[in-house]
């Protein structure tokens, strides 16, 4: 325990954050003050909002300066605490960044338990994707039983809780992946009604046939043509949530949008966007009942672990936008 | 009244409709039977959603089939009725389509009441566009006392009114309009607090200008670029109406979607389609209340009569296109 490696923005990428928009630095670890406490790093979150974060301008929560450390959440052990709440050794989750130590007050500290579930579904299921889904389709989508849901990046942190908690509200559930595997993966280990390619020759022609009945809610994480696509089968009075748009984060020039809007009106639908930040007060509700549903195995989590230090963190982000990972990709830097 | 001239849908267009979309047939004026009775057009309605029903496909109404007569709105004169609730001489209104005369069962008629405004207010503000504002401002937006909105195509038919109603509610009033006569009348004879002219070089910073407080709903009626223009506007819980995309109707490759849709995501807004027929139970509220602020000079209804024939109906429908119409733009073809 000598130095702290971090990984800080160097400067604004575009496309796709090259090596060349980071810089790798090293520190003493930090001692933390009267009611703080040093982490050390265990598991590093890699999320599609990143891209997004990393961009100058007003969004829903400050850009990463330049020169900063990478916002990442994190799960960690604590290793030195010198705050109440958090004794030593324990397990917990945090948004201190792509570091392998930080020191915190604590206050978005997260206190975990252990052996419950494999600590990088804290990252996942039972974390910011988690509640992203399960906020996004319950309370913004409304989905409502005997409805027809879709869902893209259907193999995804996010997508596959969506998918699994509208079946679980006895719901047809159709997902949208990249590749025959996680297409088998969304059906066969997650229990979709089924799943669609979008990297087919045939998807528009396999949504069609996989939504007779059209659509009622679609949960959105990828923007760009799929977004499109959906649109053409909307229901009436369908609801549209917009939670990301990760095909369109690496665009060099303008985003592209979604030319079929005004199915909106056609179908007199509706395309809403949120973020789980704002539902804050109500993350002890979803998480139990997601704890619940892990416990009795009607829900399935999957995490893709890469092995490495804070130092792979540019290659992880990477292979999260080309779409390499199936489940929540999360980078292990600490045993 | 010897034969009846009409306009029949020849081919579907691309792009803007030409003469070539369109053939001019003449018939022996027909005979009503019982129960029935005969209209003679004084009035024919232009409206942006015309170009909708000339194309293919599956949408809010069937589209107008190659060889029929082109559907359109008209306030007309009850000529000669075999029909209990129709007296000879009523001023209707009936949306029986761009030709002299026409054969109707009374079911889509509608009995106005004459002299109360100008005949061709009820192809307007006493009509569709009209009823479109209200329901689309205060049901699908739900404008609240002390917003801000914002409207396109404020010196439309509809947007003109939309702008006013919301003036009435007590909101801060921004109209969007195409060039200084159309935005002068915006705000003098409508009372909109500013008009911000898209055609103008500076209409972005102008627009940024005119919502220091942002938009908290926005009533679309044109898309392209001045939808993306706003949506960089929104405020945090906008409500984003959409009405039309005049802007793209004519579009003769791919239409352009909002590339800045994501800025629901950042501003947790909404947007939402609506299709003013679904009012249809209310529709008698709405023309009630308005009617009434008509008659007590806080609703301004300003109409633009083309006087022709039927057979002028192709150039007015281009004339709309081309934004050279102030109010609503109507065809006059009888007295």
């Amino acid at each position: 325990m000598s130095t702290n490696t971090q990984v800080r923005l160097a400067a604004r990428p575009r496309g796709v954050p090259g090596d060349d928009v980071w810089s790798v630095t090293t520190e003493s670890v930090p001692e933390p003050g009267e009611g703080e406490l040093l982490l050390r790093t265990l598991y590093v979150s890699l999320d599609p909002a990143m891209r997004g974060w990393m961009n100058e301008g007003r969004s829903y929560i400050p850009p990463v300066e330049v020169g900063a450390v990478m916002r990442a959440a994190v799960v960690a052990r604590v290793e030195v605490s010198r705050h109440d709440q958090f004794p030593i050794g324990a397990l917990v989750s945090a948004t201190s960044g792509v570091q392998e130590y930080a020191v915190s007050d604590g206050k978005d500290v997260l206190l975990l338990r252990e052996g419950a579930v494999p600590a990088p579904a804290y990252l996942g299921t039972l974390g910011m994707p988690g509640l992203t889904a399960y906020f996004g389709l319950l309370d913004v989508g409304q989905l409502r039983e005997g409805e027809t849901l879709v869902v893209s990046g259907a193999a995804g942190a996010t997508g596959s809780v969506v998918g699994q908690i509208a079946g679980l509200k006895g719901c047809r559930v159709i997902g949208i992946a990249g590749g025959p595997d996680k297409c088998r993966h969304v059906v066969e280990d997650l229990g979709f009604d089924v799943c669609v390619d979008y990297k087919s020759d045939t998807f528009a022609a396999d949504l069609r046939a996989a939504t007779p009945d059209r659509v009622d809610v679609y949960f959105d994480n990828v923007g760009g043509e799929v977004l499109d696509a959906v649109l053409l089968r909307l229901a009436r009075g369908a609801r549209v949530v917009v939670c990301g748009a990760i095909s369109q984060y690496n665009a060099d020039g303008q985003m592209r949008g979604p030319a079929n809007y005004l199915q909106l009106l056609i179908n007199r639908a509706s395309m809403r966007g949120f973020v789980v930040f704002d539902y804050a007060q109500r993350y002890g509700e979803a998480l139990t009942e997601m704890a619940g549903w892990l416990a009795e195995g009607k829900l399935v989590s999957r995490e893709h672990v890469l092995t490495g230090s804070v130092r792979d963190f540019p290659a992880a982000l990477r292979a999260l936008f080309a779409g390499e990972n199936t489940g929540k990709l999360v980078l292990k830097v600490g045993e």
